[in-house]
């Protein structure tokens, strides 16, 4: 039987990397590399030293092009499905035509694979298509949630507290309402500038890499600096990538 | 200066080891251990092994017990900081009795110290109390909801969706109103089990250990499962650990 191995990576540390991730990367006979293009070329950079710090000779690297998505409609979901379903033609080809029968692809995901990622979504639609028989399995990583917080040594929870995790999108729309300690990831637009001084900001840009950059404290206090290192840091770099932590403060 | 380590471990492979955690027990002097009395020997003695494994001679064991928590009162916070506070006389003995300067102390912490978990609030009082000058880094690990997912194969998120994580006591008092996605930690009690059809579980107990059990399906049709599989196990070994993604089922 062929076996997918979906790799959970961490957040942009190498050390990231689990005893778990660096075993499965050992047993690999090839791996599946989406190429994001010029801007993003240091997380394939990553990918690929990771691989060949790790991997067990012979092995083989097979690159494709990811899909580009429609980042201008409104019907984000809408758009994600269709580019998903493009990538999922991709991780079909993959194990149909780089894959020996019995042997091993993997796919290095980005933090943890159950985290905002889609890479499971494809291979679960390559599994109903059926058109192509194998296993797989799933590596758990280190998220940029925990990267977050562990660089800020602050706790992601409080005592007995839930915590909301959530888009930049649902942020702007709904405010910071679920929860009074609310992780926003995947926001191009600083949703949080608005908030006032009752939310502390716990920000984290390139976690884990040697461009990260930390920023914390009551909004209305640090949010001018956040977009002044966001905006300097992603023309300087051509992509950022960038999550935050809000913390209500409670009466006590 | 003395600095301490305060580790992520992951939440029961030691495969769940980080590289970054690894190199950080291979410098370290002496390794602070806390004993939560016979029942959850298991864990202790996992921390022990990974010690072993990872630990550069000459290297120090200082063990301590765990302080009692009044777990029949109401007043859970209360009860919670209370017994941090006295963790926290630990934590500065071991730092101020046990530590040479410039030496290095760890703690190693139950998948990632940032996921209601009280070490850091502990060291963070230690700080604040001024008795002992010491530096603190904070290590991330695995998360028991990465391993949840991992193991079920499932995505934590849903596109553009948010996820809430929260405590079975919260679950039981508010249900899962938060969000669609809903991970349940520190449930003694099964607070799903009346949640319709609608709801879709992906349950996990002692996960990554060799005990691991897993159950998933609509509510209704594996509640009954789920409560006699977690009696049995928590009779057999003397305590329990699990832990639930509550997923509801959206019209399509
Ligand atoms: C598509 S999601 C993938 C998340 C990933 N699977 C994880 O577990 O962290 C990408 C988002 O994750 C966050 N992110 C990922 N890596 C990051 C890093 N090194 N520093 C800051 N944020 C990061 C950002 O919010 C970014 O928009
Ligand atoms: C005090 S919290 C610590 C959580 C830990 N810091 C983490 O990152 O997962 C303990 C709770 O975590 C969950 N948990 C931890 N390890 C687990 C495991 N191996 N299997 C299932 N649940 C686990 C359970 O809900 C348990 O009640």
């Amino acid at each position: 039987m062929k076996r997918i191995l979906i790799i959970g990576i961490g957040a942009g540390d190498p050390d990231h990397l689990t005893l778990q991730a660096v075993k499965a990367i050992g047993r690999t006979d090839a791996f599946f590399i989406l190429d994001k293009g010029e801007a993003k070329h240091d997380l394939v950079g990553l990918r690929q030293d990771m691989i060949k710090e790790h991997a067990r000779e012979p092995y083989r690297l097979v690159e494709a092009r990811d899909p580009e998505r429609d980042r201008t409609t409104p019907a984000y979901a809408a758009a994600v499905e269709e580019w998903r379903s493009r990538r999922a033609d991709l991780y079909e080809a993959f194990i149909r035509d780089e894959l020996g029968d019995d042997e091993t692809g993997a796919i290095l995901v980005w933090g943890d694979p159950g985290l905002y990622d889609s890479t499971l979504a494809g291979i679960e639609e390559v599994v109903e298509r059926g058109g192509v028989a194998f296993e797989y399995e799933v590596v758990a990583g280190i998220t940029s949630v925990s990267a977050l917080t562990a660089r800020h040594r602050t706790s992601l929870t409080r005592v007995a507290r839930p915590v909301h995790i959530t888009t930049g999108r649902r942020l702007a729309q709904e405010g910071p309402v679920a929860a009074d300690d609310v992780v926003v990831m995947l926001d191009a637009r600083c949703a949080f500038a608005d908030l006032g001084a009752e939310y502390h900001i716990y920000w984290g840009a390139y976690l884990g890499t040697p461009d990260e950059i930390l920023v914390s404290g009551p909004v209305p206090e640090v949010a001018d600096r956040i977009r002044e290192l966001r905006a300097q840091a992603r023309e300087r770099k051509g992509w950022i990538m960038d999550t935050y932590l809000l913390r209500r403060v409670l009466p006590s």
